[in-house]
């Protein structure tokens, strides 16, 4: 009598009352095409930090690659086809790493934390694609003369001030090229650690693996690039200021800041719905 | 090198920082006590609709059981310990269901669609325990004499308007019993549809369970309660009024309101953590 | 041809569309009662500073009397009539004071500044009756325990947290009695300097004068109260955090905290329209 | 032993604290320079409607010139340099007239209200230069392919909806001219009716008069312009709805829709501080 689940079709909690619509599946069960939209400004800013303090936030199969820089990037997102020509805010916290599995290897950057200041992509991103996603304010920036400040907070207490200054623009003829796909057999692209509780006392989780967003698939073309120079502070905070996230800011703020790695500024049109993503064995 | 995921101790996205903190594990990862919080007004309108509107929205393994009675139930919390004391407005749609599975039969409302103001207890109350949540704005009630007026927003479209009047003060010695905990040898409790969709093409879901929390374990006591008149309306949305939503919204504006059946107004103090919730098969 | 202001009947910006709907003037023109509603609870922190202090904050006829002891009130609004039954919440600084002027004489708090979480009590507000009121993020309190910590924003800077705690209930027999009308001749009630710049360069102010809002109109009945103890703190503010309220936060953190003069919380039901809100000469 | 209100210098209430830091008067008491800021986005919508619907919205000494058409503005500001790099929206209506009064003779457009979603600059607005500014939620443009979105709502009510469609890129040769600043010997900008009523009963206005924003003064550049169609509808409230400004949206929902007269968006650098606004006799 009831409803049952289609095969090969999208759906989230509620369920009830037929298939999701969302990034990767549209209200007539078809995909978004990625190449007018969204408009995206993106910030950036990177240090150079302990090799052994990244060690440390790496989940099982993962280890920091080269470098230990921490890049926090903040997207701010317009004209987002899914949500109907909508946008929203995020600021993510990423590291260079390799992942080594039984079947798998891969490569890239681990996105270890990414806040969102609008519920609805929170939840597609968790529980479709194993984003760490969360929530935050993230105000639009702030701009003075040759700064830009960014922020984000949680219900008023804000963990985090991001100060870029002195951008200068790169040439189109400098702007970085397509990323590779693969290197020495590895595949590359962003990787996530998907984890799911189960629910009911003692169960074993419902996931529990690495996931690869592998490179190749955006269509974002950049229309605009500056490079300058960047700080970046998050701000300890107590239980009491921030009783779901403040175990996340505290280990962000412990981060030795040894060298600043610069800034960027970029705006592009375009991207991709990361309906690619994967699971690594 | 990195960390692991502790047996018996709970997780969620971000795994990278330690443990999480929500409602069902503190700081030091013990449970909060949920005798003096937190502080609940619940504001409910029912009303009678049609049997097979409702078949069409049960899962596999439920049914309707009994008058098909749709209950909107609003709860604006406040003083909530694992958020630290802070506060957050939730309303939900449910109707009683059977469920029964390969081993499990169970018996009470289905909560088809949660709607919460807040993203944490959103990601832990879908992740942990398998309840259908999703964000709207839900705004403080607007009281004009003895007319209280609800509503559900989500980005500025206003999706579902409640109103409620004549309210009438039940004495202590008419307060409801507390819940059965089994009748007849099915297990009574609030019933849910845990659904995680699994990341890759083509994969399987992490999780596509039926969910009971079961009855008994709430340290709720009512401190007023008043019973009166209410009507709710939900508004149809186009796809660009509530791209993620809009085909829930329209389910519950087309079904049929056959009979209103009263609505009431409680206090109380004190709640239940739902770590008892369990998955049925 | 066009329209006229109607004497005898209030308006404000824009007049084009007919007269105001407000607090002191309804939808038929007609005043509100305020027996029934608001409801408030009110917090408030006080503490002894430094007389000195204080003298350089009064207008032109002010002089602080007796001891200089500054209360901050928080005030959360529900069922408020002129809002059609929505709420606010406001938090004002005062301290007590006389006014001598060339007629007039009169004592009571000096309203130095409110902050209302709505714009439009802050502008009925400052230009009917010469309230101070300026604008902030005022959130519900936090409470955990025994203790309630109230906070205020500008666009995401905290300026002020308060702290209450070890709250005693008062029994209604020692309630404090209603507010005396006039001691020694001389009227009592809060007072406040309205001044309103004239445009143009060069030109006068439109309004520049003291205004008493005299005690004895309020229909406020205390339904509870309990008094104990509380902390209050300005933090200090740049330009750049709050470009147009930095210099009102600095004068108020930089005011001395000589010894603490206890805290309250009260519930009430009723108020007042401050229609007898009068010019002082 | 008090402060004194310093003369050749602006204060606002709460004058206690010292001058004020807004538009006018940054925190140095020196006025900003307006070009290089702020950025503005603007859409405007014009509409032919009846002559005597907007002559019966005409104050004293003011009537309607030329063809009634209504235009509708949003200005969508960033990097605004009194609010230290922050920004905010408005959404204007205005329509022509001239102003005839014992001395002056002006003509421009009347702003009839202008709803911002910032309470800074709406004090700053009404009390120094006499706009009739109101507060309302003014989201972001959400835009769908050649369609562009916006709208207005209080408390979450929408009453305005604006739909822009089919621009097309004006070349810069064909911007439109610089405003003139006098025409026939009759000053040209922008009109508005400035009044603060009195303080105490039966008192008289502290201000009412109309004010001039003279052409001229504006350093604000052009840097793309495009011209299409577009509509407006405003929809009606109830003083349950909309309390404080329920009689301001009925009168903009009634009026007649003729004729669309064409919308435009543009984008400009630069602007003006408004200090030249002067009073009109």
């Amino acid at each position: 009598m009831g409803y049952h689940i289609e095969p090969g079709v999208m759906y989230m909690m509620p369920t009830h009352f037929g298939p999701l619509s969302g990034p990767r599946q549209g209200p007539d069960l078809k995909p978004f095409n990625h190449v007018a939209s969204p408009k995206s400004t993106t910030y950036t800013v990177s240090f150079l930090t302990d090799a052994d303090q990244l060690e440390a936030l790496c989940p099982p199969g993962f280890a920091v690659a080269g470098e230990p820089v921490v890049t926090i990037a903040s997207v701010h997102l317009t004209e987002v086809e899914w949500l109907a020509g909508r946008g929203y805010n995020v600021l993510g916290v990423m590291f260079p790493v390799t992942y080594s599995g039984e079947r798998d290897r891969a490569a890239g950057p681990l996105l270890a934390v990414l806040w969102e200041n609008l519920a609805d992509p929170i939840l597609t991103g968790r529980e479709q694609i194993g984003f760490a996603k969360i929530y935050a304010e993230i105000p639009a920036p702030i701009i003075r003369g040759n700064e830009t400040h960014l922020s984000a907070s949680w219900l008023g207490f804000r963990f985090v001030d991001i100060a870029i200054r002195n951008l200068i623009a790169v040439p189109p003829a400098n702007y970085p090229p397509p990323p590779e796909v693969a290197r020495d057999g590895i595949a590359l692209g962003m990787l996530h650690y998907k984890y799911i509780p189960g629910t009911g006392q003692d169960s074993t989780p419902d996931a529990d693996y690495a996931v690869l967003q592998p490179n190749g698939y955006s269509q974002a073309r950049t229309t605009a690039l500056w490079r300058g120079e960047g700080s970046v502070q998050f701000h300890a905070a107590s239980w009491e200021d921030m009783p779901t996230q403040y175990h996340i800011v505290n280990a962000l703020a412990s981060l030795q800041i040894k060298q600043a790695r610069g800034a960027s500024l970029s705006t592009s049109i375009g991207g991709e719905d990361f309906s690619r993503q994967r699971r690594l064995r």
